[in-house]
């Protein structure tokens, strides 16, 4: 068989399942391939910020890689931004890249281009096949490299000599690398510090935000009146009624500050230490207060559930978990804003749900509105590149085809990938976008002043996307999404209603006063 | 002043005159510094490839640079493919990209990555201002870099505290750097080949392909018998009625091979030496015929004008140029096909017009088509990414908003950087865009043949643009572009002839049979 061939073999014998694809003709006998080997589906998006943005949100619901198909570097280009929040949501993906044959790629043809400096910045591991006869192991070392704990971007280059040459052999998965077990003198450190009495706050992260860690967590602060953190932007909060509460890290700055004020012990069980989202003039960018000390319990490549299991059973022997109980806000009526809107989307959010949150400013009161929903996943913005939210949906709903996935855009972000609303409609995913329009980049004229710029009209009018309003229903009907619209909260209520209880995709323009 | 106003005040002194942006709060200074500096306009874009390639689009109709204002990694990663193509396109350009202040970056918040890294591969020049006293002066050296012949990539990375300190000054414009000139030998040894009497080809490139260089070979073609071929894809091409005709190169390989098969010497005028686009199974990468001398008589940062000029004197003394003459097809009537669409364009055709070419597979009719219509400059997809003709247009019209542009597109390729669309509608712009609706990837159906791949079910569907089809149509009204539809060729005379016909922005769906 060819490389390709054995490639696709292989990674489906690693139980890679998914080819999130926009190919080019280099990536040709890789898209045959697709052919012999049943067990990979592969799916079709129109642009590659839509491919790396659903195997991401793939990865993150199975915790297992999708592969992302991309042609060349400009493909890779593309497909980078959403490859950034995959690297800081930890998220195992398999990004196959395509190249010009080994002996094309000295004339400089007008596609070739440096496509491994590219792929570095996102990637934890990358490497460029180069015989038919390694192209199954080096797939299978991709697999692992994504899969090592936390999880990350591998990035496999295959020049397309490599892919077509007969000669490939389907290789065996490597063995799963476990996360790195946490000493017990480091879960004793962390005993100690929650034993003074003072102030503690642990400040989960990763597979922290999970359900049995957070149960874990909850049975630690119950005993000790630690607090819980979640970190800012996690990759996957599991949340509502049932699974103990965790507030996270505020995005602006000064809330974070007023979160962690008074802090004497900083315990991190996956999370990072915590940093301003970014810089402001005059401002610390580190958010630990001034005499706490900061400790780690568990890094993100570290097995958190245990550790917190194992701090849990040293400080809270025979104390239970807190659980969430179940809330919902009333229907409101009235204008429809972020508050009516959360609102809304709390009194509806159904069982099981996972949410692909892109709503920025829109979505200041979602949190606290879905508190107490049945229980369901958050899926947020890690890398604060976006465009995310809509392929990230893709990859939900194909990874979880029983639940309802809802995708929460801000108007602004969703240009950046719109065209991922084309593959919710041809895969008949049951996704339900909800896109808050404000008609600016809201966020950017609140960080305007924050930062103490001083902007007259020509800066503000570079935030303004009133002129003309972009016609969220018409796009969604030219990719074959049933649109509607909702301006007042009592229709927002009627269309999420509907929506979510038909199959398939719908989006709803939520026009925000 | 602080560094932002610093920066934009010596652009505006250095010529450029254009910000395309999409910013984020690290960029907020600059967009601040706008407001100051009436002399640069802002454009805002929805999406990064959109900021970058309408900055193509302006400097190849210039010859100067537009600055494409870029919000860190993330935002550098979406504009790359549209780099990569200006970077082929040798277009002037000035990448600016915000980034986390520079005491912030040891924080590893969530949006920082390696910005420097993603640059360098489509940049001429990429430094880093450290301090608001340097940026002016780091501005007037990008702009140099820029501009140095044949032109390129400058990205200068803008930490946001260089941008928001004050003491920054205005820098001086740095003086041109002249193309290089070609001694007197080079030419002298061209005459020489071109006196063999053996078949001669003369590949223009780059300015080769512009009026004066076109008039100049066009001499020497009449004198000698050699023929002028252009480059596959050349960054600007001015054509039609009164301008000395040159066939480009062919996109597949075994046309080209027949363009220049039995060619003896084949002399490079701003053009490189020919290569196959992609590599095929057992078909060779260089197009240059066995036993055919290659020289070089101006390469791409050489004064490519001045030495045809030195040779057209040399062996074409009193020579005129032969110019197109004045031609245009009838108009069709029956079903829009690939041909009839493309006389439909060739018919109507106006003079002065900008075409951006990105119209793939649909387009092989155009180039004879259009070729005696009025005089035109043709832009095509220099680095093969696509998702350039929208973005591209955009630019060709700021920069030249006396003229009409046209821009052609497939449509997988439109749907790359379709946001552009709202754009061309924000600004006003004179764009008439066409879509050649064929509702699959043409040119991987006929590619996935020509590398032979064996394709069954699965690999044809990932070619397949139909389930479900795009609606063009309505994709435009939700960006605010008058649209239309038409499905023969009759109907297509008439919405395109009506579209050119008024001012602003206007979509034509073509169902391609």
């Amino acid at each position: 068989m060819n490389g390709a061939q054995a490639l696709i073999r292989t990674l489906a014998g690693c139980g890679v399942e998914v080819c999130f694809a926009n190919p080019g003709t280099s990536e040709m006998h890789l898209v045959a391939a697709l052919d012999a080997v049943p067990q990979m589906r592969g799916v079709l998006c129109l642009s590659e910020g839509a491919v790396t943005g659903a195997a991401d949100g793939y990865g993150r619901m199975t915790g297992r890689p999708a592969a992302a198909l991309l042609h060349l570097g400009p493909g890779l280009g593309n497909g980078l931004a959403n490859l950034h929040n995959a690297r800081r949501a930890a998220t195992p993906l398999l990004t196959l890249v395509g190249d010009h044959a080994t002996y094309h790629k000295r004339l400089d043809a007008p596609l070739e281009s440096d496509i491994d400096s590219l792929a570095r910045p996102v990637s934890v591991w990358v490497r460029r096949s180069l015989r038919a006869a390694d192209v199954a192991a080096d797939a299978a070392d991709a697999v692992a490299a994504a899969c090592a704990p936390p999880g990350g971007v591998a990035t496999l280059i295959l020049p397309a000599d490599v892919s077509w040459t007969e000669g490939g052999e389907p290789a065996l998965p490597l063995r799963p690398r476990p996360p790195s077990p946490v000493a017990d003198e480091v879960a004793g450190s962390a005993a100690k510090a929650l034993r003074t009495g003072q102030p503690c706050v642990i400040l989960l992260g990763g597979t922290g935000m999970r359900r049995p860690a957070l149960q874990a967590a909850s049975r630690i602060a119950a005993a000790t009146g630690a607090r819980l953190i979640g970190e800012m932007f996690p990759a996957r909060h599991e949340r509502g009624a049932g699974i103990p509460a965790v507030e996270r890290l505020a995005y602006l700055a000064e809330f974070a500050e007023q979160q962690l004020a008074g802090t004497r012990h900083l315990i991190l069980a996956g999370a990072r230490s915590p940093v301003s989202f970014f810089a402001y003039p005059g401002k610390p960018g580190s958010l630990v207060p001034e005499g706490c000390q900061v400790q780690v319990l568990a890094g993100p490549g570290d097995d958190i559930d245990a550790a917190l299991v194992s701090l849990a059973d040293l400080v809270a022997c025979g104390i239970a978990p807190t659980a969430q109980p179940a809330a919902r806000p009333a229907l409101p009526a009235g204008d429809l804003t972020p508050q009516t809107a959360a609102a809304v989307i709390g009194a509806l959010l159904p069982e099981g749900a996972i949410v692909s949150d892109e709503a920025v400013t829109s979505g200041l009161f979602l949190p606290a509105a879905t508190a107490g929903a049945p229980a369901h996943d958050w899926l947020t913005l890690t890398g604060g590149a976006i465009g995310q939210g809509l392929p990230l949906a893709i990859g939900a709903a194909i990874a979880c085809p029983q639940r309802p996935v809802i995708a929460l855009e801000a108007d602004g972000s969703a240009m950046y990938t719109i065209s991922a609303l084309w593959t919710h409609a041809r895969e008949g995913l049951d996704i339900t976008t909800v896109i808050f329009s404000n008609r600016r980049y809201a966020i950017l004229a609140m960080e305007l002043d924050r930062v103490g710029a001083v902007a007259g009209e020509a800066a503000r009018s570079l935030l303004d996307l009133s002129r003309p309003p972009l016609d969220f229903t018409a796009l969604a009907a030219g990719m074959g999404v049933p649109a509607s619209r909702a301006a007042t909260a009592e229709e927002f209520a009627a269309r999420l209603g509907k929506a979510l209880a038909e199959p398939g995709p719908h989006l709803i323009e939520a026009l925000i006063a």
